[in-house]
Parts: C-alpha cells; sequence; structure tokens
C-alpha cells in the first residue's frame, strides 16, 4: 500500500456510514471522488488493491472493484495492464482563473422588464407534466424528431391557440421552437431567402434585438412610428419593407392596442405588396380591462406569422415556443429550424402539452393574473400618491407601463438619481430607434417585483419622478 | 335549462366518481372540457346555470363556478355579461387534414445510423435529475440566463471532458448548445463572420449536412478525401479552406482513427493557414478494445473547436450538446448563441450536470458498452456466418460497421433487395461527396437494433451481402 494510504487510515478517508439508507457503494463512490477533487488523494497517488481496501473497510471485495470500475468510467481513476490503478492525471480541474464577482446591488425594487414573477413559476406542476409525458411517452419519440416539433404539442397548442387567442391555427403549420428570439430568426431566414432585404420594426420597440437578428439574417432593419393608434402603416409602406414586426395585441412598450382601422390597413399593405407581419404575440396572457385582443393571425393566416413564447407566462429559462406560419412558409421555417438544431427538446415539447391539456397552465394563468393585477394596483396607487403629477399608460395589460415624465427632466438623470437610492429604473430611450430620450419616459417592469416593493420603490423615488426639487 | 341539457341529465352527460381520489373538480372539468371537445356540447350552446348544475349533481354551487371560470380561462366557454355561459366558438379544432399515414414497415432489423438504443435511455435517472436540479436551483435562474449556458453545466462538463477525453476543457471557454448541428452552425456563422469562405469536410463523411450546415452561414464546402490514416492533410492544404469538420477519434463512417502523423500534420496546417479544425467528438464514449482516444481539441486547444453532444449516449431527444471553443471564439460563439435563441432550456442543463456528477451518467454508459458489445459481437458472428467473404471495418468504436461488399455487387440493388426481404441496410454512397456507390459498402448502424435482431437480419440477407446467387 503506498505511504499516502498508510498514513491515515483508509476508514478514516474514506467513512461509511452504516447507519445510513444510502447503499455503500454509492458512499464509497462519492466519498473516493472528493478525496480526489479535494487533493487528498494526489495526482497519480495509487490506490489501495481492492482486496485491501474491502478488508479496511468491512466490505466485500466485489463492491471495492465495482466502485473502483466506475471511477475510471468517470475518469477519476486510471488502470493500466499489470500496474496499480491510480488517480487519473485529468482528476483535478485546475482552479477556474477568478472572475469579477457579479456586484448585484440589493435594490429596493427593480423595475427590470419583461421578466415574469420568477417565484411563482409553477416547478411542482411542470416536474408533474414531465414525468406524465415520460409515461406515456412512445421510445421511438427519444430519437430526432420532427424538425416542426412534436406532433402532440402542436396539435394542443393549435387547439389552445383557436381557443384563447381566435387564431386560425392548424398543428401541420405550426413550428414549435426555442422562444421567441429563434421563432424571429427563423422567419427572417427564411423571408430572406425569398428575396425580402429589408424588414420594418416599430419605434419605440425592441430595435437593439430586431437590429441584430435582421443582420444575422442579413436583412436590413428600419424603424417605422408608432402613434397613439399603433403603428403608422403610410409610414411603413414608405419604407419599402417586405416585412415588419409588430406587437398589435398590446405594443412594446407602450402599450397601444393597434386601432381596428389600423389592423385591416396593415393587412392591406401585406396583401398589396406580397408582404409578411410578424406578430410578437408577447405578453397577451395578462389582460387586466376586458377579453384579450384577439391574434392578427386569425384575420389573415396567409400573410401573418405569429410567434409565441411560455417566457412571460412560464419562465425565460424554459426556452420554448412556436411559430403559426402561413401555409407557404411552414415548411422552409421547418427546414431552416431542422438545419439550425434538428427540433426543440422532445420531453420539454410534451410537458408542455400535458401542462396545457390538464388544465395546470390556465390554472397557473388564472392565479397570476391576480398577482400581477395586484401589483399593477400597488403601482398605480403609489404613483398617484407619490408622483400624482405623472401620467402612468399602458397598463391595460401585461406587466409593465410607462410612465411619462415631466418635459423638462432629464430622463437619464432620473435612472441615475433612482439608482443612487437603490431604485432599479429603465429609460424609454433604450427603446427608440434613435436612442433618444426626449420626451422623457420609463418603462416600469412589474412582473418580478413583489406588490411591497412596488410600493416602496415608487414611495423612495416618487420625489424624482414627479420632478419635486 | 336548454333542451340539449334536459335531454339527457347532466348526471350521465358528466359523470363524477366520489369513490375516485381524484378530486371532483377535476373530473368535472375534465368531464366538460371531453364533452365540448366530442361536440356532446355543441358550440354556441348554454351550459346550466352554476346554481342548476350544482343541485342536479349533489355538489356545491362553489365548485361548478371554480370548473366554469377554469374552462373560460381556457377558452372553452364565454361569459358575456348579462348572458349565459356558453361553448365557446373557438373551442372546437376542425378535424386536421387526414394526413398520409406514416407507412412504417415492419422490419426484421433496420441497421440504420447515429441512434443509440433509444429503448434503454434512463429515463428514471433522468427525472431524478431534473428534480433534483429543480430543488437546489435558486430562482433566479427561472429568468433569461447566460448565453454560454449554466455555469454549472459549464464546469462539471469541463471537468468531466478533462477526465474522460484528456480535453483542455475551461468552464469559460465552454458554450452550452442544443446538440451537434447547432454547434457546428453557431462556429461556421463566427468564421464566417471573421473572413473565413471556405469549410473543409473529410469524404466519405457528411456531405448533406455539412452542405446545408455550410450554405446556411454563407460558406462554400468542399470535400478532402479520408484515406486508412485519416484525413489527407495535404489535400486539405491544396483546397485553400480556413476551416475543416473531422472526426479524428472514429472517422465517420469507416472508423478509421486519425493516425498520429497525420493530428500532427493537421494542428500544423492549421496553425500555418490561421486555419480551424471542428472536432466532432460524436462517438467517443464508446470504444471496445482500447481506451478512447483522446480528443483532440486537447493538443491545441487554440486551433480546436471540440462539438460534443447526449445524442449518441442519451438520446437525439434531449437537444443538449457544448462546444470547447479557442479563447478568441468562445465570446463571438456565445453572442452568436444568444441572437439565435437566448441559450440552451436550463432545467435540461442543470440536470445533465445532476447526471454526470451523481455518477449515473457514467454508470449508463458502463450499462450500454456492454450492450453495444455484445451486439457488435452478434453482428461478427453473423457475417462470419452468413457472409464469409465480406470484411467488416471500423469496429473498434461506436455502434456502426462498415460492411465491405465484394467489388462486382451494385450497393443500390443490395440495399433495395434487402429492403423487399424486410432488413433496412444503407449504402455509404450517401456518405460520399460526390454520391457514387463505388466500391459498394454498407453502413450497419446497430445502435438501436437488439441482439437478436442483428442476427436475424444479417441471417436474412447474408447471400445478398455475399453475393452468392
Amino acid at each position: 500500500m503506498p505511504p499516502e494510504w498508510s498514513s491515515s487510515s483508509p476508514e478514516l478517508l474514506l467513512a461509511l456510514d452504516r447507519t445510513s439508507r444510502r447503499p455503500l457503494l454509492a458512499q464509497l463512490e462519492a466519498a473516493l471522488r472528493e478525496a480526489i477533487r479535494t487533493g487528498r488523494l494526489a495526482v497519480g497517488e495509487a490506490v489501495p488493491s481492492s482486496r485491501g481496501l474491502a478488508r479496511s473497510l468491512g466490505v466485500s471485495r466485489g463492491l471495492v472493484q465495482e466502485c473502483y470500475a466506475q471511477l475510471q468510467a468517470e475518469g477519476y481513476l486510471v488502470t493500466r495492464p499489470g500496474a496499480a490503478t491510480r488517480v487519473a492525471v485529468g482528476a483535478v480541474v485546475p482552479p477556474a482563473r477568478p472572475t469579477a464577482p457579479a456586484v448585484k446591488p440589493r435594490l429596493v425594487a427593480d423595475f427590470r422588464w419583461g421578466v415574469p414573477d420568477l417565484g411563482s413559476f409553477p416547478m411542482q406542476d411542470w416536474l408533474r407534466s414531465t414525468r406524465e409525458a415520460s409515461r406515456t411517452m412512445p421510445t421511438a419519440l427519444l430519437d430526432y424528431g420532427d424538425p416542426r416539433g412534436s406532433a402532440r404539442l402542436r396539435e394542443v397548442l393549435a387547439g389552445y391557440l383557436r381557443r384563447v387567442r381566435s387564431a386560425a391555427a392548424e398543428p401541420e403549420h405550426t413550428v414549435v421552437c426555442n422562444g421567441y428570439a429563434q421563432g424571429l430568426q427563423l422567419v427572417l431566414h427564411v423571408l430572406a431567402d425569398r428575396g425580402v432585404r429589408k424588414v420594418a420594426f416599430e419605434d419605440p420597440g425592441s430595435p437593439t434585438t430586431l437590429r441584430a437578428t435582421a443582420a444575422a439574417a442579413g436583412l436590413d432593419a428600419v424603424p417605422v412610428p408608432v402613434d397613439g393608434h399603433g403603428l403608422d402603416v403610410d409610414a411603413l409602406a414608405a419604407t419599402g419593407a417586405r416585412a415588419v414586426v409588430v406587437t398589435p395585441a398590446h405594443h412594446w412598450p407602450t402599450g397601444v392596442v393597434l386601432a381596428p382601422e389600423r389592423r385591416l390597413a396593415l393587412l392591406g399593405w401585406a396583401s398589396r405588396h406580397d408582404g409578411f407581419v410578424i406578430e410578437d404575440d408577447y405578453d397577451a396572457e395578462f389582460r387586466y380591462d376586458r377579453e384579450p385582443v384577439g391574434a392578427l393571425q386569425g384575420l389573415a393566416p396567409d400573410r401573418v406569422v405569429s410567434i409565441g413564447t411560455v417566457s412571460k407566462s412560464l419562465a425565460p429559462a424554459l426556452r420554448l415556443g412556436w411559430l403559426l406560419c402561413p401555409p407557404g412558409l411552414a415548411e422552409p421555417v421547418a427546414r431552416r429550424k431542422h438545419t439550425s438544431d434538428r427540433g426543440t427538446p422532445t420531453l420539454d415539447q410534451l410537458a408542455l402539452a400535458e401542462l396545457i391539456e390538464s388544465g395546470r397552465f390556465d390554472r397557473h394563468l388564472r392565479r397570476m393574473r391576480v398577482v400581477y393585477a395586484t401589483r399593477r394596483s400597488a403601482l398605480l396607487d403609489a404613483m398617484a400618491e407619490h408622483a400624482p403629477n405623472v401620467a402612468v399608460t399602458g397598463l391595460a395589460a401585461g406587466f409593465h407601463a410607462v410612465a411619462e415624465l415631466p418635459d423638462h427632466l432629464d430622463e437619464q438623470a432620473v435612472v441615475t438619481a433612482a439608482r443612487r437610492r437603490s431604485v432599479g429604473v429603465y429609460g424609454m430611450a433604450r427603446c427608440r430607434a434613435a436612442g433618444d430620450a426626449a420626451p422623457p419616459r420609463l418603462v416600469l417592469g412589474f412582473g418580478d417585483v413583489g406588490e411591497r416593493a412596488v410600493r416602496e420603490g415608487i414611495a423612495t423615488i416618487g420625489d424624482l419622478l414627479a420632478g419635486r426639487p
């Protein structure tokens, strides 16, 4: 036995707990891994013979041999014929270079955008749906799948979106993807292949995302102004773009609903110019004043690509979304999806189908509508109390609002001053194509901010928002 | 109560089982959904008042109200102020257009490629790892994550690949992706952005995938011959390509291991031409004769991008893979990943980390090595018995082999004749850049073919393979 092992007895180095319900083999493996990782067993060091270790631990030799075989498979140990089993050279990862620790200041409230209440994610429902999906899943579905996505999920989604979004959804023209960003990426690539050169986007909107995604697809991205009725369709026509990305149900970030005459004008534009409307149906699930506005896709399924996601309704980390494609685009979008990544993880897709079909998805949404409505009221109350001269708009749906600051205020100065008081707020400049900060506006997200934090946050910075000295 | 309801009593239509452990609410919801989906409750039909239904079912009115509210949220029912609750117009999906049923002939054996034994997927281990990952996962990880992937998985992977693949892996330069195809797509896009115009690939190899992926990234794909020592590096240099995709540990599909002098020549080429080697480390887990050949990446981490996947070790449906990037490429690859899809699903990543760390991943691989070794022997035995004049090569690793048919045979004719006897075999023509079928070769996958099916399949077509009349 090499000296390192005799200096301290293996029983001490590899303590086994015989009162534990954990199998001795698992205990021994874990103890050996730990000893190697921490360097208590050094690289190159020989481990005791299986016979010797078995004797000193009072276990069977077979158990030690099984343990060594497993750790060899994991790369911790190496065996050469006729030589002792040793700790492998690669067994210990050199310590990572220290990276600058992420300085996350503790904020009173952080009104960041686009994130739902993460603490409310229905993890138990998700795990249960995954388990149930796994039970009924045919083995063949563990193979590469249909690049359009699981047939079951596409059927469930199509039915669901028909019911709750008045979408003209067909399973055959539905493509499952890994969230909105991928959906947009896929469509833009397909449109580029069809000769589209320019894609228009709403201003204000998401210029950074749109520009990066368009550039990756080889397209130019051009802004089109949004007014109190939604996208200016005449301005769109003037750009010469043949595709446009819109948020008709609840404009991001102003919250304006695309007016009925504008909807018709937009669809008229599309049919006259062989154009495509890409509908970002991002937060339709959360509407407070009335029934959600139906998806634009339902009115013109041959001209509108509707992209949906569970990032707002469940959690961004799931990376699940879908596209409702015009019949002619479904196949090329699926082909592009196939080239991109061969399809979305199947078990996750089946779990979502199960979650929706069981009613647990809607039960969660019903719960969350109440949660967000409470935070929304808290925001309105707090603003009325602490900054009564600031209009709060765009609150008909979703979980963000726009605070229209007095004109003389400097947007960025308010953001900076609020941060000094440990309140995170964000200016609309980032949503504007030209990056300009006038008129001064804040976009206040309250998806992941508790009711109390909403009140405290606004109370802390009310004077800044109101422009009181 | 509308006539349809009185004609058959609600108790019959919505039978509740009071002996079941399933809550009455869940039963009532399921029964109502079912009645609507099957058309027993027609679109537009009014449902009974909550009071009336509660009385006739002998349940509380609150329970019926809760049920109606849930089905309203799911879009099956609509309520207008002052009017009865009715079945929603969108509640019933029109029956899907009948598609041609997938004619899957029952085969004696299907020696298709690239699929592991799907029935051996360790589903219980996967579910358990998912559950354990979910328990320890901080809520913040439900948000959009680091586009490089979960810090924990990158750390676990780096350690693991150092140990079992002798890779020079660093968590900072590891990017998690959705399988090999996406990994390749990301790298090729990044190389295209750096001015690379041409990517070389092995011939034979995967011309279809390479050409499609290269085209999507705007690159030309050029074939380079592979001989008995692996890729012909002189021929590579002559192409003028600045990137090449290789399978050094076990060439796809011939099974040749890249010879030591060729490895050095390849790395020399890369450093002289500012070139990049993309290593497809696709089946290194399954090596039968000796220790796996170490990853090429370990020799030149600044020139080699190594792409790994669990598609062969676990299942393609998981869509999980990783890239070990040269330091200078990690950041642009991560940026491209961000634009593509914002990152890989987090819970899946954490489950994989848990699976590896717990030793369950390697325990599965050890089991599968035995399974595949048995099938491999069965294949060799059956070939020796039924087609002794056909050399079977490329069997040092993985779960496919090459059958070198007698020269006078027509590859495609053998494939067609075998299929007529209900045995699926596939010619190497599909792996050749020029699509030529000479010399005649079959690539026999046995990953998802049971031992008995291997024997029966070969027995069924032995005379065809041997070229016996």
